[in-house]
């Protein structure tokens, strides 16, 4: 990356570079003075306040004096810091799932301005169904959160399936009854402002990065199950989505030759062996009572396990051991530094029991060093709905720099 | 990384990022006029001459006049291009496999200078036996290919197992009856230039990125098949190692739970299936004619499979049915751009008929683009060495480019 790396434009990279750079310090920081950014990136305290001169004159960061100075500080004169100035941009998110659409919105500086929840139609939409309904969602959110749609800067949209990020095409997606959908196009041209679409995964990837588990670790994956099991892959400080934009797909590696059947028409995907409709599929051989959805039934069939029904318990050990092998492999592959398993099922304590992990750890390369940190982070839906926001929100912040790198390079 | 990325001395930093892309260009380009660099890397004519200036100071480079001025030459005055200076360093590559160790000698150019082999006593040595091996086999290439030991600026080592890259350590290899040694030191203690040490197959990958199949590719992959199966991984023109130092496994991920047994004492490696000793394992049920090695053994069965013996044609085809279902799961995880099958067996053609490549197809994610390109890159153990001797090269390169720096950073 540096200052030689891009085809276009030396210099006006290199400034570009070190608005982002400085920007993405601010936002990690906090709060946090000219000279300590200058520290932090290696630069120059005059190239430092030239920068933020320029930051500050957009309204995308703000001074902000500390009430008490801190010690040291000579003749406890405060010292003024700069922070990310929250109404410079105002960001919605929206996760879609088979059950729900949930939407967040979040402000510049990352704080939370409202959610909003609404049942999905049927599980699964034709594109212009989907889009429609996205739209009208996004509106009644505006109305009920109080802020005005075309006060929105940007929408990032979150959703299962394989997804070019780059080219916001969605080739396939569970709650899609067609394949290969613009679906960022789509929407877009019903929306007056920027629409950014990602798998929901990596989605999670960069709220865990921005917000949560992954903040400050540079190399870091994210597993998710739920209706499916998803992956981001954090590399670098960037999520890594491959050639044609549809990498670290986990869900559909295979663990088996010739093994269960999977949605996706093939068979021994994990999956299909660890999924909410893999569990289901097996339960429907038990007597258990009826249930109205499958949330429910899911629920029944853990606490029959629980209770000591030996099939269901049977469901349950399967599922967690072919987990075990497919977080095994992720680790023999990328040895990272840290794996936060994410999603509502975390919730379930058959993925993450002490005896999932010792099956992870034997079947990892044996070696005289820890294993990775594997850490669980329980959420729901309307934190999914949040890194879609703070997708809208990197992305944004992104196109603000560039815009300035433009006028001043 | 740009000018602001590294902690320490942010000029010195830049200074050393733009000579390191300089001798990059022209080591890719092979002549390149100083006018040309300058537009390869978005960096100002003055810039470009003034890196160079230094480089050919420390007679890295040199320049080199065309016979023939290309066309369009102002008065045909011919353009002076510059070229990495072959003399400048000569590198020594070690290949190190259970049955022989394989010496290559590159000068800076690349030119290979010289080869040599060695059988190895026996197939696994304890450290301080490998050692005095090595240490011997390096002076016996030397003494046969006429270049004084003291003339080698760097010896790169490539060992199967796993390897701490950066730490120098061997934590495991089917060559050395001891864990976690510290084999780069231990070598180096006793000659006179640093030694560098990796995993097998990122030096193949390593090699395959400057001669091969991945120049000019950002992101590729290299699979080997030999006595295991290897893997390396280039993500953004650099080899991804992971946090320990010890990713990119492919051998021993699980593609089947309780599965065959593998040397490394787990169950359901890839490796123990698709390997040379899960082959010859399963061979051991047929009535094969006796053969002198391992090598011959394993020909022989290929030659029963050929001429129609069913339960050599079933070894084989679980065996490639194994060796697919595995690549499809590099292909989900990494979407890479290319993938390349490096090896001796590749000689073989069960691991990449078409049938295979076939397996791969249906066992990837279904989407409407096309698949990675699949080469195949049939190559033996001075190979492997030039790969060893081509990341010395690269590690001297960068320290030479390092102690320019210091000097006039």
């Amino acid at each position: 990356m540096g200052q030689f790396s891009d085809k276009k434009g030396g210099l006006a990279t290199q400034r570009h570079t070190g608005r982002r750079q400085v920007l993405s310090v601010i936002r990690d920081a906090g709060q946090i003075a000219r000279i300590d950014i200058a520290d932090k990136i290696s630069g120059s305290p005059a190239t430092v306040t030239a920068i933020t001169a320029e930051l500050l004159a957009e309204g995308l960061i703000e001074e902000h004096t500390p009430e008490t100075p801190p010690s040291g500080s000579p003749r406890g004169r405060p010292r003024v810091a700069l922070k990310i100035r929250g109404a410079a941009h105002m960001l919605a998110g929206i996760k879609v799932a088979a059950h729900a659409i949930s939407v967040c919105f979040l402000d510049f500086e990352g704080q939370e301005a409202g959610q909003f929840e609404a049942e999905m139609p049927k599980p699964a939409l034709s594109a212009p169904e989907l889009v429609a309904f996205l739209d009208e969602t996004l509106r009644k959110a505006c109305e009920k959160i109080g802020v005005p749609l075309a006060r929105l800067s940007g929408v990032g949209l979150g959703v299962a399936g394989i997804i070019d990020a780059p080219r916001g095409l969605v080739y396939w997606s569970p709650i899609l009854t067609a394949r290969n959908v613009p679906l960022r196009d789509l929407l877009a041209a019903r929306l007056p402002m920027p629409v950014f679409i990602d798998n929901d995964a990596n989605l999670v990837a960069k709220a865990e990065q921005l917000f949560g588990e992954g903040k400050g670790v540079r190399d870091f994956i994210v597993v998710t199950i739920e209706q499916g099991v998803g992956m981001g892959i954090v590399i670098d400080n960037r999520i890594y989505r491959g050639t044609r934009g549809c990498g670290a797909e986990f869900g559909h590696t295979k663990v088996q030759l010739d093994g269960a059947l999977c949605r996706c028409g093939q068979r021994g995907c994990l999956e299909a062996y660890v999924a909410d409709y893999a569990l289901l599929r097996e339960a429907g051989t038990l007597n258990l009572p009826d249930s109205p959805t499958a949330h429910a039934r899911l629920d029944t069939l853990f606490q029959a396990a629980k209770d000591g029904d030996e099939a269901a318990g049977l469901i349950f050990h399967r599922a967690s051991r072919m987990f075990a092998l497919g977080l095994a492999n992720i680790i023999n592959i990328f040895d990272p530094a840290l794996i936060i398993l994410s999603g509502e099922r975390m919730k379930f304590d058959y993925f993450y029991a002490q005896e999932v992990l010792d099956a992870v750890k034997s079947s990892v390369l044996q070696i005289d060093a820890p294993l990775p940190d594997i850490r669980i982070h329980k959420w729901g839906d309307l934190m999914w709905a949040k890194g879609a926001a703070a997708y809208a929100m990197e992305e944004v912040s992104d196109m603000s720099v560039q815009e300035m790198g433009k006028d001043v390079g």
